[in-house]
């Protein structure tokens, strides 16, 4: 499959390695089509890998993964284009946090809205799953790195789009009965709401390599 | 040991109900002193149960746990009286929840401050332990219902207080390694603000026997 990876940081490059090494071809996004970090990522990727700026990007990709930080993704996504987005699944992974006021960073949105809804309304016409937000990039595509099983999370409108991604998470190595769909877009609050928790967890203990449970 | 249990909802009856199990001495205050479902349960409880006002518990209770609606608990504080409370642990299970606006609620307090901090801000003179906020009222005495470990967090400024906190929990059932301290009264900041994603897997399911737990 053709899949765009917005955003040239660890998570946007542990996402394309790992969809490149699946076999996907896979052209890495970013600001501007001469970003060395998204041309040396390409250069190390083989064949499926390839680099452009977001417009290229989107244009190429079947699938849209938004790998850039919550306070850029708007702006990205916006020189990503409508056009080139139309139709086409944005799997949203940012989370809106605001590290302005030293760590641990607060939510530039939350409680009566998310990123994820308003990546949503910008781009009416692509389907939003937000998932794999509230987790490490290390284990979202590795999960049996953990002993025990664990949890992620799908919000999204369209259950057609969501079954999709659910079957390229599995490609990562989720089993089925770990991806828990909360509903629509709008349950992304309650993910993105979790961050708090999550970072205070990981500051206890100085280890990203965590993830939740759902015990019953 | 002396325990008061401010709040007559059913995680007050929950927790004041398993402690005089355990042998304790529990008062259930509520606003009145003549609250028709504070005097049943201690009706109903036996002789190491009492019923008062929140002034009458906060005096007689070295412990004190808040289990109002968050909306609710300030003000029950200010009547249970800032003398009463001094020196004294507040264990803290409320959330900032407003169902104001439908449902599922938003926070009242969230993001940059917790409802947590706001009672430790307000009694300085007593030690806040915020805990047992994350999971439904009927596993916070009984953990061990649910067949695989989980997780519960402790916030509070006052190492002395959380330790004493944690042999309570024990006696509800939790093992040391399952009670997470995340630091200070701030990190309430994290458990509050997972209650949004709570909701959702809530509703999601519509059954509130779940808790997570960590995976490392």
């Amino acid at each position: 499959m053709k899949i765009a990876v917005m955003g040239t940081g660890v998570v946007g490059n542990t996402i394309a390695s790992k969809l490149t090494e699946l076999g996907h071809q896979v052209m890495m996004g970013s600001r501007t089509k001469d970003n060395e970090k998204a041309k040396s990522w390409a250069a190390e990727n083989g064949k499926n890998a390839s680099a452009g700026d977001y417009s290229d990007a989107a244009g190429f990709g079947e699938i849209v993964f938004n790998c850039t930080k919550g306070e850029a993704s708007m702006e990205a996504l916006k020189q990503a284009g409508e056009k080139n987005l139309e139709s086409k699944i944005i799997i949203d992974l940012s989370n809106p946090l605001d590290s302005s006021k030293g760590m641990p960073p607060t939510l530039s949105i939350s409680n009566t809205n998310s990123l994820g809804e308003e990546i949503q309304k910008a781009f009416p016409g692509s389907h939003v799953v937000k998932t794999l937000n509230t987790l490490w990039c290390g284990l979202m595509v590795n999960p049996r790195m953990l002993k025990d099983s664990h949890n992620i999370f799908m919000s999204g409108n369209n259950a057609e789009a969501k079954s999709k991604v659910k079957s390229l998470l599995k490609q990562f190595g989720w089993q089925d009965e770990e991806i828990l769909d909360l509903g629509d877009i709008s349950t992304a609050r309650g993910t993105e709401s979790y961050l708090p928790l999550w970072l205070r967890v990981y500051m206890s203990t100085n280890n990203g390599a965590f993830n939740i449970k759902i015990v019953r």
